[in-house]
């Protein structure tokens, strides 16, 4: 097995972050060929299906130490690490997977992958369709979270991993987690489901309903076939920026932005951004339109939209869908956090209690809103670093 | 002074909503005629402006008993009554304003004026230019608040009412009403804002922000110049769905829609609206650009976001502002709403008190989010019926 680190060594060298993993590879896993596809919870069919992942650290001898780090909605398999010596900035939570770090790849073997439907390297709906050599468009099958979580299952059996230590993710990966935990019971040692729900609210609906109505609304949409022309750059970074909104706190757009004016000292007078918390929304879009495929942002928010960890595995109860877990739980939830608020992690630590199983929990203080999960934060280190500790001990 | 209140009599047998003020005519007074233009508040001229407005009631013969009504983001002159029989509904706020009713229009006189830029039969960016002979479009100048307030003023003057008993609103009429207080003190006997704040935090600039972009970003807008043609439609529909959000709260959507599908039993596995609270949202989006200019919605939000009463009133001091008002105050605010949050009208309220004003103030107890000014609510009819009748009795 080789370990997705390359040439750290020299590589540390000219980091700017601190210790990380180094120089890390995208890989590649494809399955599912016809006529052997993927049968998704729609009934729908699909192959063949291609999972990019990377992997950090090593798998010990007795295959006892890999954890499975679950992305969210716009994120990646670069979860640590550099592609090269060039890059600017590292994966999206270096700050918690690396040598030392909470989710220590010196003790642990870590794979991250890309979600089934996003636009990372996995197959979602800008991959070419075989069946009209085109992209899918919105010829993809609608996926679900479950969906997701069984594609990785079969990358975790190429990778001949038979059981993790831990699943661990925020927000959309936190559903992940939770959804790993009650579909393979008897591979989950332990889930730390960050930020998330077991389900989305009317509100949580609602921003991204508005968001898909901000895509679906611009004209080079083209019902979801515009990947041979213009793409719906307008449609999706206004989706983005309502996204952006959701993420962050009140007190934190107070304390970041406040009033403050954005290059000028008087107001414009015209529709320009006078406002710097205007600026940074729309900067925000513009970058994300450069990465992200506008029908991923479809497919993955309604994923979201229709997890519901009761209605799917207990019959519409919540302590009977955990009562088939047999992992031990961390729930973190984070005090400024207003699209998952705690008091929906609650829900889940008081279901895991009530069906008898093991869970901690802990309402983090941090002002940062619902992106809190992947910023620096201590005292999410140190949990997420001792819980482990604790469930390796007791293996 | 005629009262607009036409045919009462017959009208009471076919109404449905209780006592009314019956039916009502909508009236026009324009004024600034070139070259006697209104100057506003960003240094612009604008002229011939037009007022839309009504009345209800009759102005006593000493003039003491008029109210002033001010509306807010989509709000229009029609407060209350029915223009036809076969009108279905009523003003917008007819719970309150009428015979008996909180704002009692058998004591009061009450006027209700539609905002400059505004598109309810005030002049904005969709009126004719007179340059041009052709919309203005973006070629209208940028209106303040303030520049709002002007313009009822001169249309009182032209009614011949010198005092205001009261100038109440709530939202973005809340900010009339903070601003009448202080730019005309000697004319404003009371004010009752409901559900505002003295200048738009980061999350309220972002939400109206998100929601320009939405209609900037429609191919349809044309930098504004649409009226000739097809309209921005989707993005305006986008935009308000933004907004609507905004004026519910979690609870009212989760008590309201949860998670319920909308005339089906399960998942579409499709992009079509699956909850209610999707459709719901669509269908608010669609109903909207029937009766809303574009435009008006990009010139009204930024006078909101511009809006920042201590900077403009107070050299900075909230306190200061206040310090030249001579209104006593009825402050409102209410539980659920987290676009103008109780914080908000508690600074409005501690400046008042610091600067020797006389305010009282309520937290209304209601779940319906920032909405619940607009929605029957007794302690909110009885709290505001108690402050005027002491008001008129203390003159």
């Amino acid at each position: 097995m080789t370990n997705g680190i390359l040439a750290m060594s020299e590589y540390i060298e000219h980091d700017r972050e601190g210790i990380t993993v180094g120089l890390v590879e995208k890989r590649f896993f494809t399955f599912a060929e016809p006529p052997n596809e993927m049968k998704l919870d729609s009934g729908a069919k699909l192959g063949p299906v291609t999972i990019a992942y990377e992997t950090y650290g090593e798998l010990n001898s007795d295959r006892t130490n890999a954890i499975l780090v679950c992305h969210a909605l716009s994120g990646d398999s670069h979860a640590a690490g550099y592609y090269t010596e060039k890059d600017v900035k590292p994966g999206w939570w270096d700050i918690m997977v690396g040598p030392g770090k909470g989710i220590d790849t010196d003790k642990y073997f870590v794979i991250c992958s890309n979600i089934l439907g996003s636009c990372m390297g996995t197959t979602g709906p800008s991959s070419t369709n075989p069946l009209t050599g085109r992209p899918y468009g919105l010829d993809f099958p609608l996926v679900t979270i479950g969906d997701m979580v069984e594609a990785q299952k079969v990358l975790l059996d190429h990778l001949r991993v038979k059981k993790l230590l831990c699943v661990v993710g925020g927000s959309i990966g936190g559903m992940q987690v939770l959804e790993w935990s009650v579909r393979y019971p008897d591979m989950v040692e332990s889930a730390i489901p960050l930020a998330t729900t077991p389900r989305h609210s009317a509100l949580a609906i609602a921003f991204n309903e508005v968001a898909r109505q901000a895509i679906m609304a611009d004209p080079n949409w083209h019902a979801g076939h515009y990947y041979s022309r213009e793409r719906p750059d307008h449609g999706l970074a206004v989706a983005r920026m309502i996204g952006h909104i959701t993420y962050l706190s009140e007190e934190s757009m107070r304390e970041k932005f406040g009033r403050r004016l954005q290059d000028k000292c008087d107001f414009s007078y015209d529709f320009d951004a006078d406002f710097q918390v205007e600026s940074y929304l729309r900067y925000q879009g513009r970058k994300f339109v450069e990465r992200f495929d506008a029908n991923s942002f479809l497919y993955i928010t309604k994923a979201a939209d229709y997890y519901d960890l009761a209605k799917d595995h207990g019959n519409g109860s919540l302590v009977k869908a955990f009562s088939k877990t047999k992992a031990k739980f961390l729930v973190v939830s984070f005090t400024s956090d207003w699209l998952y608020p705690t008091h929906q992690s609650k829900t889940i630590v008081e279901a895991i209690k009530r069906s008898w199983g093991d869970v901690s929990f802990c309402e983090v203080e941090a002002k940062w809103g619902h992106d809190a999960f992947l910023l620096p934060n201590p005292r999410l280190t140190s949990l997420i670093r001792g819980f482990l500790e604790n469930v390796s001990n007791t293996l």
